[in-house]
């Protein structure tokens, strides 16, 4: 008996199981997940080396189902292959074939669509928001290159779901970086969810596009076992990334599967029945077993390991830089403090890789790039492939550092989003955030991006972290100290960094915890509790009123989500927060935190309209109603002083 | 002397007077506005048709600047022409060459990238986010298309922008649509803000990638005013849109600014002065006088004028559809409502419009779509683009409605922030929100849109109203009532609908206002504040507590931003504000409006952790600490209860 004959025989076997899955959660997509039933027996059957018993094994071949929603059918073949499941080593069991049954089940480690940090580590990303996944196999294909592996990274990607446009960024990322390493898989199986796709995402028009964009297409039948082969094992011809059209068919070996209206429908009773009739097994089974190569490789001991945080003052920090003067008068950007702590970090952990997204010379991530080029990845102005992207280096133990404007980083929320779900250690940070860029006007500022991360900030991930950590710091010690504290902590964390430049406001042997606050001003009347840029306008709100015998406290809170000593360290029953985000963050955060403590009140200050550009920071914060004088009238106003 | 010395003239004149306003604002990008001088006089002075006293005069060709940050070449030409500016026609006033000093200042309407809606109406929408200009064309060539007018729709984007996936996205749309109207020009000056653009960016491929896309490509040197002309002239060959590929030198005509590094570096000073030294005007000026051509067509009198409302019950509407059942049994999916409500829309008003990106029989404005197929665009996996195309539709009087996942509307997040800024009046329906989805999991799960919407919706738009008003109802009837109230009102909204059934809580005859809360019990111990699904689960609490002689009240705050009469109308001192969204949604809004109150005290329950599959959405909703139990559990906490 032949391969094809034991591949066709494993792909009706894993569609059976998809119809049964599906049928008993009662939801899912057998269609999709049958498109795929031939790639997916090639592919975790024979061709992808990889340690069913560790998962985690760093040598193995991987797998990104960009198209998350056909995860049945990676079950299925994982399941049957009874690979391990778990959240880490420590609690891994082997996948049976009852597991199946549990898809979608709120105990299930088999989630409606891939997610390894509920406990399927075969992936490395959370995917089912669409489009994600050949950036994210881009970031291990990038990691191996480092490393030196000469693992492949396979991903699987939906006809309908290249119409994203965060495919083409990737691709052309790809191509950039000549990643032949990374096998995309197009699976054209013709239907989207509300109808066939367009001829724009046709096969031949597929086969062109990557064409243009310098990668070498193939065009094959998806249901033939010895053609996927043959294309999944084609050396990358001139140094190009191979990229596998496949033509499917969607619902395959189910008639009633294969009409428009059928995406992400199981069948039930009669006709998950007659689709097993129709998915007949044939007798007798193939004599020949097929299963996947172990990996070579010595396994690590650890993952990485902790990261060397630099030691020196903030001022040894800059010596011999364009910005030892500024550090010796004591004031710099944050984003200048930023790139230098980057650069210091890099020199102290390998670990340490960066991306930007053509403005690293604004977010000062360039420092780096220029010590470390073989650690910097320029993602160009595509900053949906850079965070997808540095997802997949950090599945690898690389700490990755995204780097925008925290305006442009918007582009990528649905990507942080997932990244979030997946657990990811990405850390990344936003520079000329707030509106105290002022003369280049709204859709430079960063304003949404506290409450998006704010929101993040107050679930827990299933490894009990917050989905996110934002830091906000107002001065470049403090950023020189989270910026470490970040990188030292495993999970994704958002800083914001400042273009103008800001007095120093604290001392270089101040010391810090990533998720806290600092009293900078102690103050009978009420207190001010502001972060980042605001901080510098209240301390001068706070000079003005103190002329006028009103004595106002100021706290930097620098994090959400807030401590859980904020209140009682803040003190004070009267409590003005200022910032220059809309709202939706820290404000929000502290009159949620406040609200249920009677005797605690909480006013907040937000821009009361949207900005415009303005010559200095100070005419924008003026018109916003943010500068000093607004906020001396809002304490007075809040007083009875007015 | 000829058309192309005219025109050079021209553009010397715009390239000094680019360079002197951006040395008296002190920022801004001499450099890409120079690279655009020739084809920016060729268009303004002579291609486009438009009407300069008239900005809002409905039949001009327009133009759209992707990349906005060259808007310095766009102002020196309209103030050199002396168009109008202004909010609106009333306070409409011609520009002069002598305004273009207040680039950048706060009381100028040259604010640093366009923005129509702070006085600029040459353009149609916000850009300087860069990637977003040719959806917006797409738009508005739609809606050109629709009303049978012969204007064409043109659009500037830079070459290191075009790595944006939007673009392609756009550039798909374009071919799927046959929209010959729209021309885009990449002006391809070859470097980037850190760095030369990548090979990937180059003319040759732009040019491939395009026609591998179907479009017609068109390679010329982009300072050869002829080839301009006859490439902006050319009729598109085999249907297909034309697009320019503009070989230009970055920093045109001065020296210093053609070096890297001078990306948004204005020069000043000796700078300066050298940089007008080079850019010389031929002497004698030229004796061709160039000048834009009129549009033809009446000026209609009013801007398309009330939407009509549909003013049926929602039972009748549900009549003869398959919701007839549901209506009657008055149980039936928000979702279902809202499809409903947009079918009718679309039969009372022809300025309403659809979009979708493949999710329409999920989302049910499929309804509209097969009634008025000619006014709905089917914009496939590709939001970026729908939601732009949609502002493009909006500033041509249409009223588009944009449907997907409340989940994958995260990946326009950018632009609807875009569109909040242009003051767009753009519909936006996110199904599927919020936990209640169950099986799927979290990455089709909309759970950070109300942090995201509330942020825009806490500042007000340079028209005075919120950034963004957000929408979530929790039933069929008061999703009919707000979906009209949406329709009618001015501005960017937001309306999230739910994937499962909920029973009807209103009257067919009960009037809502876009912005309110409606008391739906009312109980003295505690108010419980909720919207959307979770209204349902709030009642299920009150009746386990009302047994256990807690006597809870119910509050449906269905909008955001709060209305004034918020907290005057749910009363109580003791509020519980319960959701299921991450935190920064509702939950923010009232405990930062209750914040300065003394005697108010606000619980708030959103995702103790993120959410996972399940089975159902109560199981869903346990896993996560929202279930009717966990409510019940809270209340009592906070009365001492427990």
């Amino acid at each position: 008996m032949s391969f094809a004959d034991a591949v066709n025989y494993k792909a009706i076997q894993l569609c059976r199981r998809a119809v049964e899955m599906t049928a008993a959660a009662g939801s899912g997509h057998p269609s999709s997940a049958n498109s795929l039933a031939h790639i997916t027996a090639v592919l975790m059957y024979h061709k992808m080396r990889y340690d069913l018993m560790n998962p985690w094994n760093p040598h193995s071949d991987r797998l990104v189902l960009s198209e998350g929603h056909a995860v049945p059918i990676i079950y299925a073949a994982y399941a049957d292959l009874g690979g391990v499941v778990g959240t880490d080593p420590a609690n891994g069991r082997k996948l049976s074939v009852d597991d199946l049954k549990t898809l979608r089940d709120i105990e299930s480690v088999l989630d409606g669509h891939p997610n390894p940090a509920v406990g399927f580590p075969f992936f490395d990303a959370a995917t089912g928001s669409l489009g994600q996944g050949i950036s994210v196999a881009a970031g291990l294909g990038l990691a191996a290159q480092m490393d030196g592996s000469d693992k492949t990274i396979y991903v699987l990607c939906g006809d309908g779901e290249s119409r994203e446009g965060q495919i083409w960024e990737a691709l052309d990322f790809l191509a950039d970086r000549g990643l032949t390493n990374v096998r995309v898989i197009f699976n054209c199986n013709k239907m989207g969810q509300s109808d066939y796709v367009s001829d724009q995402q046709s096969p031949e028009t597929l086969a062109a596009k990557v064409k243009a964009y310098g990668l070498h297409p193939v065009v094959i039948n998806g249901h033939d076992p010895d053609a996927v082969l043959q294309a999944l094992s084609l050396a990358p011809p001139e140094g190009k990334p191979v990229v596998v059209i496949a033509r499917t068919t969607k619902g395959w070996g189910v008639s009633e599967l294969q009409q428009v209206g059928y995406h992400g429908k199981p069948l039930t009773g009669e006709g998950a029945d007659a689709a097993l009739e129709e998915l007949k097994l044939p007798d007798p089974p193939p004599d020949v077993q097929l299963c996947p190569a172990m990996p070579k490789g010595e396994i690590p001991e650890a993952d990485g390991g902790p990261i060397a945080m630099p030691d020196p003052d903030f001022t040894e920090l800059a010596e011999g830089t364009k910005f030892a003067d500024g550090a010796a008068k004591g004031e710099l950007a944050t984003r200048h403090a930023y790139g230098l702590t980057l650069l210091a970090l890099g020199k102290a952990s390998d670990r340490i890789v960066a991306l930007d997204g053509d403005v690293s010379n604004s977010t000062f991530s360039q420092l780096f790039g220029q010590a470390f080029p073989e650690r910097f990845f320029e993602c160009r102005i595509a900053e949906q492939n850079m965070i997808s992207t540095a997802a997949g280096l950090a599945a690898t133990g690389k700490v990755p550092f995204a780097n925008s404007f925290a305006k442009f980083l918007v582009r990528a929320y649905d990507q942080i989003e997932m990244a979030a779900y997946t657990c990811a250690n990405v850390k990344i940070v936003g520079s000329h955030s707030g509106i105290s860029l002022g003369a280049d006007g709204p859709s430079q500022m960063g304003v949404v991006d506290t409450a998006f991360f704010g929101s993040l900030a107050s679930v827990r991930t299933p490894k009990g972290h917050p989905g996110a950590v934002v830091l906000n710091p107002c001065d470049a010690i403090s950023t020189y100290k989270l910026t470490c504290l970040m990188a030292d902590y495993e999970g994704l964390a958002y800083m914001r960094t400042l273009r103008p430049t800001t007095p120093f406001l604290y001392q270089p042997d101040e010391t810090f915890r990533l998720i806290g606050q600092k009293v900078l001003v102690e103050g009978k009347d009420l207190v001010i509790v502001s972060w980042g840029y605001m901080v510098h306008e209240s301390l001068k709100a706070i000079e003005t009123l103190k002329a006028d015998g009103v004595e106002c406290g100021l706290v930097d809170a620098y994090s959400l989500p807030l401590a859980d000593d904020f209140l009682e360290t803040v003190g004070g029953a009267t409590l003005l927060v200022v910032e220059d985000n809309y709202a939706g963050g820290l404000g929000s955060a502290v009159a949620v935190a406040a609200g249920d403590r009677t005797g605690v009140r909480v006013g907040t200050m937000t821009p009361e309209r949207m900005p415009k550009s303005g010559k200095s920071a100070d005419d924008v914060l003026a018109y916003v109603g943010l500068d000093s004088d607004s906020i001396c009238r809002r304490v007075r106003a809040v007083l009875g002083k007015a």
